[in-house]
């Protein structure tokens, strides 16, 4: 019952996953301030921005001033989001973004013609075409993803043959290009994921693929996150997307409601509490959250930012006893 | 990794944790309402009331009122909560309530001092007291109740070890008045709780007391009430108090901000997408989460009543595709 992983790896979404469904225009300072004070808490990887057609997701309209105004801490990451080629163009010019390839497949073709506008034919061919462009822009691929990979409004339960069949066909799109998948990113972009299923189905992938490191990345519009989470570390997984406060959401997932990512603060407070190490501050994450409210001008789902972690108290209760 | 309980049995603690904290004071009628609602979505267990001092807890001034304003419904158990003898003696009055005696043991004195005014001493004289009362009047006494099993704002961390010793005692007290215990509710009355922490708690209880049956009373202050039910449920735990949209919080806790019971509406969703059965109509409670806020008049932190049940997405996509 302690097989947990020694430590995690987290990668912040909250900027991206955040201001891209704010319905009010936030100031780029504002942004580059939440990005900084992330900086200094410890996270090691921050997806800041995506770069996506302005008209369908104003709020990322500014995604160059983002990055051209964030003060880079060595140590930390920056990365970017983007769907299509344009998208990659305008990554790759800011200069001061870790570029990753990855191959992105869909077990839902409706999500698809959503959130992408393609086909699942069409998606395929795409990822032949970013592929070669990764390639002859040197920006290395060791990754496959799979969005709702546990199931999606639109197109009902997703079959787990039907998830492990799609991670045999990333292999074989990587080896058409001579590359070597390393890591694997199972999206529950709609929240269908209980912890039961987070467990069968990384399962049933390691059963096929055991050397494949598995990142998982958690929506938590039905409570289900960090039980999601926790499924995960059981199963030995050590990678995790996550949202300071719980910032966030898919703008078309078609949710109402509180909808974010899993929320950091409080994926941080259950690992360390656990004796899993994530190198993150969880008292300057928590001032992080707070910021993020301020910065949005509304509540945010995150926990541990309003009940407080446990090391004041902890403290307390000693001294109070010494 | 499936050997989850084929069912659960639910306590639903929303009316009287929720009611009790509330700055407003409520209507009976509304909380009538609330509590009629419930009794129709397949709840076998629903505690109401608490009969406390009402300088204390005003919310709960009119529990006779509530207990007699409600529609019995057949087949439900409808109980009250009481942390003395005068408390006792009004929920016997009412002549419409399941009472069930328990043993109740802290093992953080300051918290007891809050919120019973008691040392460990004074309630264990009081638990001989209050025993011989439930005998007197014929009133069933099968289960033990630790509070704050998993840490108090208070006192700090609790050893598990004290907790292991704590069961002793209670089987220690239930033997001088020949009573036979068979239940032991733990709670996580201040949200210390981490799903690794429920697991070797009960695990270690379970190694000394094999045949207890274990009911988890968790609080959500820190995201972590989902984690730590499933938890719970790989440990076999198949009882479990939550509350109706994470109604409530303990009004001496100390807590700040969002701090209800674990959300009984995501509890029931978690458990039937797991297999697990609850007897509870989802949908039903989701439209009873929306009537409890409205009854409080704020937001309240269940996920589930926003994010919706997966069955009518299924049906949707279904017909789609058909």
């Amino acid at each position: 019952m302690s097989d947990l992983p020694k430590s995690i790896l987290i990668t912040e979404e909250g900027p991206r996953e955040g201001f891209q469904v704010e319905q009010a225009l936030i100031p780029t300072a504002r942004k580059v301030e939440l990005i900084d004070a992330l900086s200094r808490t410890g996270l090691k990887r921050i997806q800041i921005v995506s770069f996506v057609d302005p008209k369908r997701v104003p709020g990322m309209a500014d995604a160059e001033a983002v990055v051209a105004g964030i003060q880079v801490k060595p140590g930390v990451e920056y990365t970017g989001l983007w769907l299509n080629q344009k998208g990659l163009e305008r990554a790759r010019a800011t200069g001061r973004l870790t570029l990753e390839g990855k191959i992105s497949l869909y077990p839902s073709e409706k999500f698809l013609m959503r959130n992408n506008n393609r086909t699942l034919e069409q998606q395929t061919e795409y990822v032949h075409r970013v592929l070669a462009s990764y390639q002859e822009h040197g920006i290395p691929v060791e990754r496959g993803s799979i969005s709702n990979a546990f199931g999606c409004n639109f197109q009902g339960d997703i079959p787990l043959a039907k998830v492990v069949a799609m991670v045999g066909e990333i292999y074989d799109i990587a080896a058409r290009h001579g590359l070597n998948i390393k890591e694997l990113s199972l999206a529950d972009t709609m929240a269908w994921a209980t912890p039961l299923q987070v467990k069968r189905t990384i399962g049933a992938i390691r059963e096929k693929y055991p050397e494949i490191r598995i990142n998982l990345h958690l929506h938590d519009t039905r409570g289900m996150g960090i039980a999601n989470a926790y499924a995960g570390l059981e199963m030995g997984v050590d990678m995790f997307d996550s949202s300071v406060a719980g910032l966030g959401g898919c703008p078309f997932a078609g949710h109402k409601g509180a909808s974010g990512n899993v929320c950091t603060e409080d994926l941080v407070f259950m690992c360390e509490e656990m004796g899993v190490r994530t190198g993150v501050d969880l008292d300057a994450l928590i001032e992080s959250a707070r910021l993020a409210e301020d910065v949005v001008g509304h509540p945010l789902p995150g926990s541990v930012m309003k009940g407080g972690s446990l090391a004041k108290l902890r403290r307390s209760a000693s001294q109070a006893q010494g």
